[in-house]
């Protein structure tokens, strides 16, 4: 008999939120299931970790006994998790299910896919999962039987070394959901706009808003599938070289 | 007779750090400059932005009338920057001087570039500096000349779209540094070692400590340079997809 294979389960949303606790029912059916968490939303966290600070661990009673939230970014949960928990690599680590789509440029702001790409860097096959749907009673049932395939896909033939997964579900029922497509990240961005506001004090502050804008047409994006009702599934690595500009700075002759 | 290019400084170290304040220094010989950086360390920050909190602005009275620090993250210092102080977009934007190498896969954690890579994001052209030497009094003066060239360089040609500089220069005399070398990212990563301790209260926490684990031999790469005499160049861009991982995943038929 095969052992089941263990997964960590982390998101940047809290450990609490409904969008881990379906990711988590989800993953039972797979395999052993622990979960590290955030104890507070730590959404648009990035890559950040805590250097300059203490980190805490608690146990989380409940079903499972297997979950523990972390004072940390959601960087720290797959640290700590690993080394301090676990103290061996799972066999998958799956990050979410996010409140929110983590689509095209978000990938970089994003705790969600930074834990999962963390796991990568470690040389754990990861997964990151959104649904695009910011509200915190959005249903995410919806998104099971795919988040399974996946998931169970994943477990089956593993990963390239270094590549993630960036999962992103559109908010349809299961039934409009035409599929899933393998895509590029889009070129888009967010164009900021900050609401500047006055204290009791009389000190101004600012709020960070903003709007998406998409520039990118390619059928071949994450953001033309969920637009068209697919689920886009982004393979992420952590190379951030531009390769193909290396020979244009080579041409500059900058040592001249 | 033409405009001075307008240059805005930021980092992640803190508006009063030594490594910005030569770089401040040494872009003042190359335009008009504007800074706004963090009002504290905000090192390992990543790519963090504020979005469930109020941002402050206050600007800094000195020598320079125009500088400002900011209540946020590095990104948060680009993103206010560009949109509540300058109105347009600055002709280039450097970050840094870091205290202590950014090399290999500190690029994405390191609060530094991703300042510049909101830059880049933004169409921006960008570059991130770092001294590989973490001591706050670290001698920077040996790398202005370099840092000079480069931002230089970048002025007068540009950048091409989304392409971000990672400047990493080592500890080393004026004299003994051999040239710019222009490189990728080396395949590096940190073993993790957490110190756990227990507090007055008899409750354990973790600090995160770390060895830097360079599993790369390329001699084109950053750590090669580094440890060669050279300061390394890397171009980053900010489009993460893994364009080799897509047809290996369209393979898996995960739709069958």
């Amino acid at each position: 008999m095969t052992a089941k294979p263990l997964i960590l389960v982390t998101n940047d949303d809290g450990i609490f939120a409904p969008g881990i606790r379906m990711l988590i029912d989800i993953m039972k059916e797979l395999g052993d299931v622990v979960v590290v968490a955030p104890d507070k939303p730590q959404s648009a966290m990035g890559h950040a970790i805590t250097i300059n600070s203490t980190l805490y661990l608690n146990r989380v009673s409940g079903e499972n006994d297997n979950e523990y939230s972390c004072s940390g970014t959601p960087v720290d949960c797959v640290k700590l998790a690993v080394n301090e928990i676990l103290h061996q690599k799972p066999d998958l680590c799956v990050s979410g299910i996010n409140h929110g789509s983590n689509s095209s440029i978000n990938v970089i702001y994003s705790g969600t896919m930074s834990a999962a790409v963390e796991a990568g860097i470690e040389g754990i096959p990861a997964i990151g999962f959104s649904l695009a749907d910011f509200d915190w009673n959005a249903d995410f049932s919806q998104s099971r039987k795919f988040i399974r395939n996946i998931a169970a896909h994943v477990l089956e033939r593993s990963l390239s070394n270094g590549t993630i997964l960036n999962v992103n579900i559109p908010k349809l029922p299961e039934a409009d959901i035409k599929g899933i497509k393998i895509c590029r990240q889009a070129k888009a961005m967010w164009m900021e706009k900050f609401d500047k506001r006055t204290n009791p004090n009389g000190k101004d502050y600012y709020w960070l808003t903003g709007e998406f804008v998409n520039q990118d047409e390619g059928e071949d994006t994450d953001e033309w599938a969920l637009a068209n009702g697919y689920i886009s599934v982004v393979p992420v690595h952590y190379d951030m070289t531009a390769h193909h500009a290396i020979q244009e700075l080579n041409s500059w002759k900058i040592n001249e």
